[in-house]
């Protein structure tokens, strides 16, 4: 059974990036550090990253990675955006797919895509919040990382209503404490 | 050794209130249900808030809270505001100091009074800011409870730098996620 998958490393408060889009630290990825260990827990994300069916990224992440190169460890892309794709994803990469429709589209088409395996989603408050109003996230897999980063992106704006959660597990290692929440319908 | 801990409840999407001072779900308390459990955790919170030798609350949350009655479980309270205090705060509340030298001053005052026992920091995130940039935030803990409430006061707003924690202690529920930070320096 597919599910989609938020899986964001976000600061104490709240930011995943900072202003410029860099991650925090003097070498602007404090908050993608912990990943570079070698412990089980890292190794366990990275293999849910890599077992992914499809990637949902919203435009602006997409752009920002320069849509990771057309695929993402071989998965597809899906963006929803109203807008045409800039030329680089309109010419070059057969699996990245911007959807026109909406969110609900594009998760449809991200999971029949994906098979029985998982959709990773990727993006900002924007991605988020049209996911969540449109009820196609199903976990959100948060690696809290103990920094304020003072400024920047947050995952989480404004929502038109409160949403429940579900812990379904935490895994605490010095470097991040990364929560599974499942989202209540 | 006295040590100074903000103790607050956090939303996923780092709200403390909502835009109307509730605390979100159908009775107003979402953010604190946890607290009503008898599970070793919660006592052990319990206790941590009654042996506080001192309070240092923000002025805001000071008021919305009536001061508490005058006192916090018996202990102190200092609120650092450069206004003179409310008719109430000036009359009735031996307990409650006003402090209008800084937030340096309330907390030297604050422990003073708490001799070795801890200051509990109360307040949102123009009080929070104040502390960690004059120095005086030993230790943030946090309980991070699964809900998004979409809108309303955040514990963190803009700081002026990045600021390192360490996290202490991850406690598991399924109610909350207990996380004690240290403030680096």
């Amino acid at each position: 059974m597919s599910r989609s998958v938020l899986d964001m490393s976000m600061s104490l408060d709240g930011y995943i990036a900072d202003p410029h889009d860099y991650l925090g630290g003097d070498d602007g990825e404090r908050l993608h550090k912990w990943a570079d260990a070698e412990t089980g827990p890292v190794q366990q994300f990275r293999g849910e990253w890599k077992a992914a069916g499809a990637i949902l990224a919203g435009r602006r992440t997409a752009e920002l990675m320069d849509h990771w190169g057309g695929d993402h460890d071989g998965a597809p892309i899906f963006v929803p955006s109203h807008r045409p794709p800039s030329p680089a994803a309109r010419w070059g990469y057969p699996l990245v797919t911007y959807v026109s429709d909406g969110i609900e589209s594009a998760m449809e088409q991200a999971k029949a895509a994906a098979g029985d395996r998982d959709v990773q989603v990727r993006g900002g408050a924007s991605t988020v919040r049209q996911a969540l109003e449109a009820g196609v996230l199903d976990e959100v897999q948060i690696h809290h990382i103990p920094v304020l980063l003072g400024a920047g992106h947050r995952l989480f704006d404004v929502l038109p209503s409160e949403i429940e959660l579900e812990i379904v597990q935490v895994i605490d290692t010095p470097e991040a404490t990364h929560i599974r929440y499942r989202v209540r319908r």
